[in-house]
């Protein structure tokens, strides 16, 4: 049957389940694992290797290919002069206390978090409110248990719940000194030992190196691909014929030394970015195409709902958050949209994303407006894209330390005439009559505003002018020496640092939620796990399963395997010596849309059967028809209704003479 | 006209004129460039970044697709016990010495090398013969220019520059304290300073760092990818069903802490890698595909020869350099082959390629054979892809230090029948007999052979034997103690450990490589530069040049845009405000193959005309004719000569009514 109803929500998520699964089939596994392994540190095996690249390849499509990005590939090593310029040195940190008798370090906000979360928990179990399991990280729950008994669910007062939740709703807002008085106010421990910790102290979370063999020159591992499109922003300009707006992209690794990471691949130590740096006119923040995502809508959480202590979103059409003024300009508003469309595509579940604006502290001093793109999962809303408005920061920092001008220089298409009072000098008769001090004197006109220049215009015209240095000493002047006109001035060029909009992608946090939207158990059998990732995104496109090895199938499976490649499609044969079952059941776990079968019939009467993976519908047809089919159906211009116009359902039985 | 012929050599190769291009046209620069530059680290822009992704796109397909390889994407920070274990923490270094009063750092073997490379140069120009420039590095010529007026050319004794060619063949060769000799014999000082030069020392090239807030962790930035891979052995056993040979492969960054990178992309501190490691069994190193190479032919040159003193290669098929022994198995033929195949595909001249075998010192002391693919260029013939059958090495201590089994377990067809004596004891009496003894005498009986056994039984069998403890201690035995019998043992899996191929490519040596291989300035004016990269690489595919940026033309651009993009062909428009013919320069220079121009006589007859690069021949034809064309050209399955015959050539004239 090709139309059966798919049941998805059979059984209730179970994240257990999912990473049993994710670690079967070596999507990606801890690095390392047979050293013990490392906090932090993931490798990707074939298929999780294979959704990275599909998900890259999506977003150079997307993103670069649309819009002719210009492309990077900058180093990860970077010289420490570059970091202390950009603030990573003096600021890139989090905050991290000790417990003061085992010395274990933990994130100061973590802690605060999953404490107060865990109080507020165990506060809903005992009103018997419990819905959700608190979100606590796995391996905190495991030790937790093993350590000692669950303890009794404990009712707070109305006023501390409160309380909670307000600290909760603006967390990112606070500094290192007020998480350290709310350890203290709410007598916060480590949940693991129950010791108090010590002040939050600042963590840098550069890893530091050295450059060369002299241990002279100090280098760090970028934390971010950014500032290599910024410091080459001058040549950037250049291969895009001086004209802005214009965009630079990189995909990349960076390096984050976290203090104690454990959400998998949430909060790693290595990690693989796309970045995108958009250089705009500061004084004409709009975007040529902002008319194509006007009418999209978002689930917007702006900073003032936070700070009144709420996490509430608004639904509204970029259009009129722009209108509005809640995002702040039409660039930054199109890469939301954009950033919408690109998360939806590649299968993250619209419902389960939303755009939340930092609040003040929380975002950088020099930033004018930040949202980041959060998705929802296991452990809660999780950021996976930024998306800043830098203004002109890195540019002019960059530029001031190093001299060299990151500036675009625009031919004015009208030139801006002014008119100023001009003072010049007979230099020579100056010089004759003030000596040394003659410099002097023209520094002190020079740089004189136009209402001192009147007047002293006014008192040569009277036939003698005074002026007076800053040590008080007096020189006498006269119309011989200087005369002072109106002069036009014609300026054809206009210099400016244009502002940077940046979205900003954590690809390993994207990829792992759009693994748990996808994961899911057939409704007959929770053992049976399926990843329903789009065609777009999944590791391999079209499984070809033979009924066995045997030579008599060699051709048929290298005709339909060479065809496919033909037609841009990225098929695997799967010919192991088990069942066909078995065969579709570990592709269903590793998201293989689609499935072809060939068999004594095809042999015989050249058909094939597709199998469409989450409904397990097959249907049959000759060869090259279900060629053509699986080829519009992997490349999204049919879908499996309209495969199921175009071919017959198979039974399941096959005629063979 | 269409098929003039192109004289790609009518002015010698300028390698200052190529960098000047490839600066202008920003494929790479300099690293922090505006912050002084870092030596040995570089970023690529547009066209550079595009040439990069192109070549591991046909990387993937040429390896990974065509082979099913299994991918993986492993991290770079490693902590420091898995690269104590491999060997990397005592031995990954290079051979320093300090200038004895400027303290500047060089390589040893470079400067040997530059030291009487220069000297054998200045002979040749003595004895009349300067053929060819010295090879020398470029910035240090430049600096021994500016310091002193070229000394005059120095003839030396026949004997002695036979001994300086002896000393360069087998360069690497050398151990550290071999190198100072040669210093000191041949009285080699810095070239830059002509002081004395200290002992060589050695210097570790990988990158320190610290993993977490403790400082506790060591860690490196892996100089290579292949640890990634040997940790990962089992998943990938699995993931492959349990079935070997296979191979696994990642594409990704690594970094060497080099001493004193001077020669551009040929050695930098941070590059991009290809890596494959072949798992075979140590007993079959056949390979099933062997037959499709067996006839390509290579330039060999094997570590007698270069032991012997010389370089000079000998032509061969693949199928006689294994079956002679040259080449030690199949597998590392099939894939010396298969590396040739891929480097002369993406534009590598074949007549500047040859296979190395490393000699004997050069080689890592458990490799079994290995040879680099070596490009020639500017600076001499460079390793670009290096090949090497590591046996069972990695796999080896990895699986000694951390005793996880990484071996591969196959069941046998036919099981191996073994028989042999074997005691087996009356337990109760044994202990009953000799009390805490019973153990020792187990394991002393245990531990002998099948010699030994025969012996001890036939004293059993007169009634009494007598076994000695190694503390000279006698224990008296009886039949009522121990059995001794013949018996039959069945196995039916053997177990090993796999050996490991491993072709590993550096991709900016081949992207730096392929680009000096591509490049030439035209007869008639040496100022016009060109690219000549294949398609299959070329940054851009198509240039779409309308003759200007006016309304007129967009409908017709963006209908020739978009159908070449559903063809699958990557085009950029260029309707910047210069004549065509300065679009077309700029565009020969970043090696777009295909332009073609949109104009009035497009507008009223819907003809365009399509140019090619290198012999700038045009032909003209109704639109989509020539996409159909185009895209063909840009697929490979035509060349040049066929697009004549399908178009007619193009005079530069067009009616327009």
């Amino acid at each position: 049957m090709s139309n059966i109803t798919v049941k998805k929500t059979a059984h209730p998520f179970d994240k257990a389940r999912l990473e049993a699964l994710l670690n079967r089939r070596f999507f990606y596994a801890p690095a390392f694992e047979i050293y013990g392994g490392v906090a932090g540190l993931y490798d990707y095996g074939p298929p999780g290797s294979s959704l990275q690249s599909n998900i890259i390849a999506e977003w150079r499509k997307h993103f670069i290919v649309e819009e002719h990005m210009l492309e990077l590939d900058t180093t990860i090593m970077t010289p420490a002069p570059v970091f202390e310029t950009s603030g990573h040195v003096a600021r890139f940190a989090d905050w991290m206390v000790k417990d003061l008798k085992t010395g274990e370090v933990l994130r100061a906000d973590h802690l605060v978090k999953n404490v107060l979360s865990a109080r507020l928990a165990s506060d809903q179990e005992a009103r018997g409110l419990a819905a959700q399991p608190p979100k606590e990280d796995e391996k905190a729950k495991k030790k937790a248990k093993k350590d000692k008994a669950k303890a009794a669910p404990v009712q707070l007062p109305d006023a501390v719940v409160a309380e909670y939740q307000h600290v909760l709703a603006q967390l990112d807002n606070y500094s290192g000194p007020e998480l350290g008085q709310l350890c203290r106010k709410h007598k916060i421990t480590n949940p693991d030992t129950d010791n108090e910790v010590s002040e939050p102290q600042q963590f840098n979370l550069m890893f530091a190196s050295s450059i060369g063999p002299t241990g002279q020159h100090p280098g760090y591992l970028r934390p971010e691909t950014a500032q290599g499109h910024f410091l080459n922003f001058s040549r950037l300009l250049e291969f895009n014929n001086g004209r802005v707006p214009f965009a630079s992209a990189q995909i990349g690794r960076s390096f984050r030394n976290e203090i104690s990471p454990r959400a998998g691949l949430l909060r790693v130590r290595e990690f693989t970015m796309a970045e995108i740096e958009h250089y705009v006119d500061p004084e004409d923040k709009r975007h040529a195409r902002f008319g194509e995502v006007r009418d999209v809508e978002l689930d917007l959480l702006d900073r003032h709902v936070q700070e009144a202590g709420s996490t509430q979103v608004t639904r509204m059409r970029v259009g009129d958050a722009v209108a509005r003024g809640i995002i702040a300009n039409e660039t930054l508003g199109y890469f939301l949209a954009r950033i919408y469309m690109f998360l939806t595509k590649i299968g993250i579940n619209p419902a389960r994303l939303r755009f939340r604006q930092h609040m003040g502290n929380e975002m950088a001093h020099y930033a004018t407006d930040c949202w980041d793109a959060e998705i929802e999962n296991s452990t809660g809303w999780t950021e996976c894209v930024g998306c800043a408005d830098r203004a002109a920061y890195d540019l002019s920092v960059h530029s001031a330390k190093t001299g060299h001008p990151l500036i675009v220089r625009e031919a004015l298409k009208e030139p801006i005439v002014t008119e100023k009072e001009t003072a010049e000098f007979n230099k020579k008769t100056l010089g004759k009559t003030f000596g040394k001090d003659s410099a002097a004197i023209q520094t002190i006109i020079g740089e004189m505003d136009e209402t001192q220049l009147l007047k002293l215009k006014g008192e040569l015209a009277q036939g003698i002018a005074t002026i007076v240095a800053s040590d008080g000493r007096e020189f006498k002047l006269t119309p011989d020496l200087l005369t002072i006109e109106r002069k036009t001035f014609k300026q054809s060029i206009r210099e400016y640092t244009p502002n940077v909009i940046e979205p900003s992608f954590g690809l390993g946090r994207i990829l792992y939620t759009l693994l748990e939207h996808s994961f899911w158990s057939r409704e007959q059998d929770v053992e049976r796990g399926v990843l329903s990732l789009p065609a777009v995104v999944a590791p391999t496109k079209v499984l070809i399963v033979p009924l066995s090895a045997k030579e008599e199938f060699t051709p048929l499976v290298q005709e339909v395997s060479s065809k496919l490649r033909r037609a841009g499609v990225f098929s695997r044969v799967d010919d192991s010596n088990t069942s066909i079952g078995k065969r579709y059941a570990r592709n269903d776990e590793l998201g293989t849309p689609f499935g072809l079968t060939l068999d004594f019939a095809s042999v015989q009467n050249r058909t094939m059967t597709l199998r469409e993976r989450d409904t397990t519908g097959q249907l049959i047809g000759p060869i090259d028809d279900v060629i053509a089919v699986v080829t519009e159906l992997v490349q999204g211009t049919i879908g499996w209704p309209e495969a199921c116009e175009r071919l017959p359902a198979y039974d399941g039985v096959q005629a063979v003479d």
